[in-house]
C-alpha cells in the first residue's frame, strides 16, 4: 500500500470508525483498524464484532493494499501531525511509513488476514431519511432504553414500520418515548427490528446534519448507509418487542400547553429538595396556576409555581421529576403538551412533530 | 436573620467558599457554610479544618443574625433561582426561609455553635503582590509538587522571603520549578513558608484577574487577603524545605531558544511512539537542527525535526517527554530558552521574567 491523503479527512474518518473499537477488548486485531486502498480511495473498517462501521474517503493510491494499524495510537498520531498532507506505505511485516512535513513515523501494523470479515445480510426492508430527521428521533427516545439487563427486548430501541408509518421506540417499563414518522419510498415488509443501544448510539454519533441516511434491515442485521460513503451495519435483538400500544391510554380528558423551558427549569429546582429515598416532585394544576411541592426530612421543602391556562377540576399528580426532565432536555420546541385523566393514570408528554413520551405517576401523598 | 441580596453576587461567593469543603466530611457541620448578617454585610465562611476561606458581600440586612447551610445544597438552590434579589429568614431551629421570585425554599440549617472557630495567627512577614501575578506563579510551579508522601516538605510549595526577592519553589525531586520576584513594600523578617498544595489549588482558584492580595505568613499559618474581600487562612507544613538552590547548576555552558508551542507539539507527537516502561525521547542539537527521536518496541518509532539557531557541539539528551511538556503548557511566551552543559547533566528551561526549571535528562541510549 502506498498512498498520499489529505490530514483533516483522515483525522475526521478516524473518528467516524474508532468510537466503535472496545479499549477492553481481548483480541488484539479488534483493536486495529482495517485499511484498504484501492482506485483512490482508501476504505477505513472498525469493529467490535457486533458493529462494524467502514468510511471511505479520496486519497492518491499509489500502489494498493491492505494492512491494519493500532486505531486509537494511528489517531492520535495522524491528529497530532502539523502538515496538510500525509504519505503513507506499508511493507509485506505491514509496517506503515508514515511522512508529513518533518515528522516521520513508522507504526507497527497486524496482517489483515485476522480481521473479521463483514457479515453478510439480505434486506427486508428498506427507506431513506434525512440524517438530522434521524439523529432526532433517536435523541428523542434513547435516554428511555432499559438499562438493566432483565428484559433482553428493552435492551433496545424498537424499529417498526407498517404502511409507510415508521416508529422509534424505547422503554424501560416505567416510561416510554417514541417518535412517528411518515415514510416516503419504502421498499420491503412491514415489520419490528430492535436496535441494541450502542448500536443506537453509534449512530446517533454518527449522523451529521446535512445529507440522508439509507436505512436497511433484514432477518438478524440493520444496515445504515450514510450519505453514501459511511456504512454502519449492526446484529439486532432477536426476540420479540412488547406491545407497546396497550401502555399508550386511548384518550385523555384534559390537557395544558407548557413552556418547556421554564418547566423543566421550576422541576429541577424543586428536585433539589426532594428526598433520595422517596424522590418525588408534586404537581398540581388548578385555576390557571401549575404549584409545585417537593420535601425531605433532610434538605427541606420547596414550593413553586407557573402561570398556565387551565380551568378545569383540580388535578394533584406526583411524578419522579428526572423522568420528566430527560425527555424536556431533549426536546428543542417551545412548549409541550402534558396530557392526563386524573392523579393516577399514565400521562402523555407530546409535541406536534410525532413525539409522544407516557409515565406512570407515583402515588401522591397529599 | 433576615435579609435580602442579590441573586448573582450571593452565587459568586458561594463558589469562592464551596470548594474548601470536603464531600467526604464525617462532621457534618463542615459541610455547612457559615452565614454571619450584620451592618448590611452578609459573611460566608468554609473550611476543611486546614483551610477556611472567608468571603464578604453587600445585603440588604433587616436583622442581624448567624446560622449554618448545607454549602452545597444552599449553592444549587442558588443557582437554580430565575429572581434578581433572593430574601431570606431564619428561625430559631435554623430554619432558612428564602424567597426568589414564585419560588419558596425552607432549608434546614445547623446551630452556629459547633462551626470551628478562626485559628488566630500573628504574622511575621507581610506583602502586596498583583492576584493575576500570584496566579501565575502558582500556575508555573504547582504542577511539579510532589504526590506522594514519602517528603511531606515537598508536598508543598515554598514561600521564601530575602531582601525584597520573594521566589515560590516546587519540585519532586526529579524536576524542580521556580519562579522569582522582587516585591516592593515588604514588612517583616525573611524565612521560608511551606504551604501544602490543595491550599495553593484553592489559592490559584481564588485568584482572579483584577485587583491586589496581602499575603501574610505567620509561624504556622498563612493568610492570603483578595480584593479586600475575600480571606483564606491556611496551616502550613511544619517542615525544613531541602536547599533547593544546590540541585540548580551554577552555570551552563551552551543555551537555545526554542519556539515554545513547535517544541511542545513535537514533544507530544515523538511521546505517541514512546514505550510506557522506558518512556523516553531523545533530543539531539546540532547545525542548526533539533531532531528528536522515539521509539518502542510495541508501537513503532519516530524522527522529527525542528529549525533552530545552534552552532555549538552536538548534544544528544534524553528526557521524560511529560516532564517538558507540563511546563512548557503553562507558560505563555513564544519562546523558552533551554541551557544546558552536556548530555548527562541537569537541564534549564527558563523564561526572561523569572521563571526557572532543572530537570535531570535521562541516560541516553543512542
Amino acid at each position: 500500500m502506498k498512498l498520499s491523503v489529505n490530514r483533516d479527512k483522515l483525522t475526521e474518518a478516524l473518528q467516524k470508525v474508532n468510537s466503535v473499537i472496545s479499549t477492553r477488548t481481548t483480541m488484539q486485531i479488534l483493536g486495529n483498524v482495517l485499511m484498504e486502498a484501492q482506485d483512490n480511495k482508501l476504505t477505513l473498517s472498525s469493529t467490535d464484532l457486533e458493529i462494524r462501521v467502514t468510511t471511505m474517503l479520496e486519497a492518491n493510491v499509489e500502489g494498493d493494499g491492505t494492512t491494519t494499524l493500532p486505531a486509537k495510537k494511528f489517531q492520535d498520531i495522524v491528529r497530532s501531525l502539523s502538515g496538510d498532507e500525509i504519505t503513507m506505505e506499508s511493507d509485506e511485516q505491514h509496517h506503515m511509513s508514515l511522512q508529513c512535513g518533518h515528522s516521520r513515523f513508522k507504526i507497527l501494523g497486524l496482517a489483515p488476514d485476522d480481521f473479521p470479515l463483514p457479515l453478510e445480510m439480505t434486506p427486508t426492508r428498506r427507506f431513506k431519511l434525512g440524517c438530522a430527521e434521524i439523529g432526532r428521533m433517536l435523541s428523542l427516545i434513547t435516554y428511555a432504553v432499559n438499562q438493566d439487563d432483565t428484559r433482553k427486548a428493552l435492551n433496545g430501541i424498537l424499529f417498526n414500520v407498517s404502511e409507510n408509518n415508521f416508529v422509534t421506540v424505547a422503554t424501560d417499563g416505567r416510561r416510554l418515548a417514541l417518535v412517528e414518522k411518515i415514510i416516503e419510498d419504502f421498499n420491503g415488509d412491514d415489520g419490528d427490528s430492535i436496535l441494541p443501544v450502542k448500536s443506537a448510539n453509534e449512530l446517533y454519533r454518527l449522523m451529521g446534519k446535512e445529507g440522508d441516511a439509507v436505512i436497511e434491515f433484514g432477518e438478524n442485521m440493520a444496515r445504515f448507509t450514510i450519505n453514501e460513503n459511511t456504512v454502519m451495519t449492526s446484529k439486532l435483538i432477536d426476540e420479540s418487542y412488547p406491545n407497546y400500544r396497550q401502555v399508550i391510554p386511548a384518550a385523555f380528558s384534559k390537557y395544558v400547553d407548557l413552556p418547556r423551558g421554564a418547566f423543566v427549569a421550576t422541576l429541577r429546582r424543586a428536585a433539589l429538595v426532594a428526598s433520595d429515598r422517596s424522590y418525588y416532585v408534586q404537581l398540581k394544576f388548578a385555576n390557571n396556576a401549575l404549584e409545585f411541592k417537593a420535601n425531605s426530612a433532610e434538605v427541606g421543602e420547596c414550593v413553586d409555581q407557573l402561570d398556565i391556562e387551565y380551568v378545569e377540576n383540580e388535578i394533584a399528580i406526583s411524578f419522579n421529576p428526572d423522568y420528566l426532565i430527560e425527555p424536556l432536555d431533549k426536546l428543542d420546541s417551545d412548549n409541550v403538551r402534558l396530557k392526563m385523566n386524573d392523579g393516577f393514570s399514565p400521562v402523555a408528554l407530546s409535541t406536534d412533530d410525532g413525539f409522544l413520551y407516557v409515565i406512570m405517576p407515583m402515588r401522591s401523598r397529599d
